[in-house]
């Protein structure tokens, strides 16, 4: 019988965000695999290390890091392959993913290679959107309001449109798109009122005014608007 | 010295959700408070029931279900006057959340009247949203789509418009407005390729096509939908 494949959300970085769930699935794991960079830097890994089992075997899927798709495309393909491997051989593998899996994670491209063969299951974890929101102590959206949440490399005509049609709104990894963000939200009027964060919830976590915030911005930064004015009072 | 307000998340049900963090400041509360039903329900309660000292004091805010608004309010400041009185004798407050205290929750209520005179913290919880896909195996958004939230009681004009703009959308808080929405993802095209969710974790958990979706359906029921073939893989 095959092992299950287990993507595991672990929540934006402080490892006490991580779910109950998450942290005894990895404590009782005997395969783990995480994406790393081609040095061997793991964001996910380094969030879920107080929990993994001296005894794991690691699985590590190196990601190159390059504009072109194919060698990224290539090495998820490695990846899964190794992945297969352990649960051809009735290993569960435990999959570590930052934020929440199914939430513009990375673990979607292992999903794609795998959910048709084995049976998986995902556990959900608190996303950068909400944790963003708390440290900044700013609610997100209430009652009827709608949020729309925008990855920043999305070009300004079309976010524009997508900022005028919401309520509130969060744009995720704003990186080197901060300085092309900030003027079009200074252009529609919303920038005094936006908050910048970066690194929710990890010691070098910053929360700004959007008009005070660096650019190029780190990649884990989010920009954060409510157009309505209180809201949840009303 | 003022004691602390900590709204805390604790996910959408199922208590392995909850955080490490949220697991610890209810273990060690002195205070807690939360809302309920007037018959003393406490969905949030409920949740975070194994995790609470026999020792702790509970602060119940119990909310009318009234149409109307001036009732709730006043309980909310009732509430607010309990909380208030045990954070200026200088104890700490754990309010419980389901969810997300700052996504759609009513904690936002709690904070209007109380962050602008007291030290406030807020530990992010596990969405209804993510959890919806988790147990419906169904990634949410990838790459540079834009992913909505949308609340089932907005009308059908501007919920028909927000979706047409959107690459990817959760409809929460479904509930007795299944019929109207199901008619309206029927006329766009959107509904046979939609997953209905109801009660994601809990032991009730419900996740059928939207097709076969019960009309009507629970207060905590979602649609997602997904206007892409395939993001995550392209």
């Amino acid at each position: 019988m095959s092992g299950k494949l287990i993507g595991v959300g672990l929540g934006p970085g402080d490892p006490e965000l991580m779910t109950l769930k998450a942290h005894r699935l990895i404590a009782s794991a005997a395969v783990i695999a995480y994406p790393a960079l081609e040095n061997g830097e793991s964001f996910a890994r380094s969030i879920a290390a107080g929990s993994i089992p001296p005894e794991a075997r690691e699985l590590v899927i190196r990601i190159p890091m390059t504009v072109e798709r194919a060698p990224a495309q290539a090495a998820y393909d490695q990846g899964a392959a190794d992945i297969a491997a352990e649960l051809d051989a009735g290993r569960d593998v435990v999959v570590l993913c930052e934020g929440d899996p199914f939430f513009y994670g990375s673990f979607m491209y292992l999903f794609a290679r795998l959910a048709k063969d084995y049976d998986t299951e995902v556990v959900p974890g608190v996303t950068s959107v909400t944790a963003c929101a708390a440290v900044a102590n700013r609610p997100l959206a209430a009652r009827n309001e709608v949020l729309t949440i925008i990855p920043g490399p999305l070009e300004s005509p079309e976010m524009r449109a997508r900022i005028e049609a919401a309520g509130a709104v969060a744009i995720m990894k704003v990186g080197r798109h901060l300085g092309r963000i900030r003027a079009l939200l200074t252009d529609m009027g919303l920038a005094a009122s936006a908050t910048y964060v970066a690194r929710a919830s990890l010691p070098s976590q910053q929360v700004l005014p959007l008009e005070r915030a660096p650019d190029p911005a780190p990649y884990f930064s989010m920009i954060l608007i409510t157009k309505s004015e209180d809201p949840w009072l009303s």
